[in-house]
Parts: structure tokens; sequence; C-alpha cells
């Protein structure tokens, strides 16, 4: 089976419970592998998931903000 | 019944759930009432406990360590 993987730059995570609760709520959506969280506490931190499906960039939106952050832009 | 307030300095919170954390633990002590943080994310916190019985330096130094922070002096 075939992997996707997406990364996105997320903002606002400032420690290890960050990283829990952002992978916490994207693991649960549908079709997604493994998270992979590079924090810089106060900055901007990468995030990379893959997935055995395609994920719209408003559902990985809305799963980080259900955790308390910030999908930003990937120039940012 | 009069209670006893104890402050403390902890570094290493950066955010609500670090907060939440030290707090968790604190609160599990025999007496504990209320538990107070003014977060100073990345710098000192400041902690304050209320209590039905006074104290120890060391229980709530092991309390805050449990939780994965660091009691420091009151002068630093």
């Amino acid at each position: 089976m075939s992997t996707t993987s997406t990364t996105v730059n997320v903002s606002g995570m400032t420690c290890g419970h960050c990283v829990s609760s952002v992978s916490e709520e994207l693991e649960s959506l549908a079709g997604v592998e493994t998270v992979d969280v590079e924090l810089n506490a106060g900055g901007i931190s990468t995030v990379t998931i893959t997935s055995s499906q395609e994920l719209s960039p408003s559902e990985i939106g809305e799963a980080v903000a259900e955790a308390g952050y910030l999908v930003v832009a990937n120039d940012a």
C-alpha cells in the first residue's frame, strides 16, 4: 500500500505537551499512520504526517486548530 | 480552619499544558487546597499553593519534579 507524506508548519508549540496534543489530533484523522513533529519552541515547528490516503489542507488545519495551534504558510 | 500559603519558583514551564501538569501533581499532595500558577513562559514561573497543613520543601520539590520541572531558589 502506498503512503502519502504531508508536511505543514505549525506555530505556537512550545513543549512536549504541545507536540502530544497536535499528534493526538492528527492521528485521529482517517488514514493517518504516523505524525512526526520537529519542535521549534516558540517558533515554527514542522509536522510531517504519513497517511494511506491524501489529506486535505482543511482537515489538517482543523485538527491542528482543535489542539489549539495554527497551521502557517510554508514560506513563513 | 487555617490555611498555609507557600510560594515556590519553578523553571522550564512554557505553556498551559505545563501549568496543568504541575498543578495536578501539587494538588495530589495531602492537604493541598488550591494551586495558582503565574506562568512566565521560558523563564521562572511563580507557583502558590494553599494547604490545610504545612508542606515541606522536599515534598513540593518532588511533586514538581514528577511533573518534569524544577523548583529554583527564590532569589534566582
